[in-house]
């Protein structure tokens, strides 16, 4: 399906408290271990998705408005959450997201986007010419990528301990695909 | 990491609440489309949970503690809740997958297992024999297996809306592994 701002927003407003009913108070043992060397925690992704909120999605919808193709946005850090992140628990982390995510939808709507608004042009460093639409189907399935790799992370605590039923589960063949 | 139940517990007590704030009220094109001919859409997932919660993990748990190696689990229906999720809502079945799953938990520590416990063999009827502790590790991944299919069930409603973003997200790369 084409991307629809009602259904963008509809989703995206829930991840937080998705998150927030898995994860809070679990414990450590499930989030706070990654699947092995140069891999992410369920506490890193948590991280991860506060700064993109803050720092790519809505200001890209910004500059595409402003800008259009004529200036690139500004390269994402993937590793911009290890700072920010030092120090907090994984309670703080799942508040600050419920927070940021809030204040971003709240930017998005500001921008009053009209059907024309949609099929405007960007430009991004590596990935060349895209559009509004397609830049705002990516914040929510980065979403999707982002909980697809929460069930892996998790999953993965208890690959031995399932013993010979390991063939039947999915999630502990996904090799990850980046994320 | 080995089998805890506590952890076990803790993680499956939270995945109805995480489905409920992810899908409650979710626009249907997100809910009631599937990745293509024979696959399951979300609707279908939540059913699923539903009829594993009553006919599978704890009866089989039961099983091992009453008969051992010696009477095999019944088969799992994999297509179970096909009828009895006929007719009914999404909201309606996240309702029941809260209280069954509540009601499953109550019935697994009722078991009053103790260390010793885990150790105690049963016979799947195609992997052979299992371990309790490797049944009880199976449900929690279980459910991460589908947390894992629903996250890619619904960022595949937006495979093309994302352009050429696609490249950089996982989840769109993942082919499943039979769930």
């Amino acid at each position: 399906m084409e991307q629809n701002l009602q259904h963008t927003i509809a989703l995206l407003s829930r991840t937080p408290n998705a998150l927030n009913a898995l994860l809070r108070d679990l414990p450590e043992a499930w989030t706070h271990n990654s699947e092995g060397d140069n891999t992410w925690t369920v506490f890193d992704v948590v991280g991860h998705l506060i700064h993109g909120d803050r720092t790519d999605w809505v200001p890209r919808a910004r500059r595409i408005l402003e800008s259009g193709e004529a200036k690139a946005f500004d390269p994402f850090d993937r590793l911009g959450q290890i700072k920010e992140s030092q120090g907090k628990s994984l309670v703080q982390l799942l508040d600050e997201f419920a927070r940021v995510r809030s204040e971003a939808l709240d930017d998005l709507r500001a921008l009053n986007l009209q059907p024309d608004d949609f099929n405007r042009r960007g430009r991004h460093p590596a990935l060349g010419v895209v559009m509004l639409s397609e830049l705002l189907a990516t914040w929510a399935v980065h979403d999707m990528t982002h909980l697809h790799q929460i069930s892996r992370v998790m999953a993965h605590q208890y690959r031995e301990a399932v013993g010979p039923w390991a063939k039947y589960l999915g999630v502990l063949k996904c090799a990850g695909h980046s994320a």
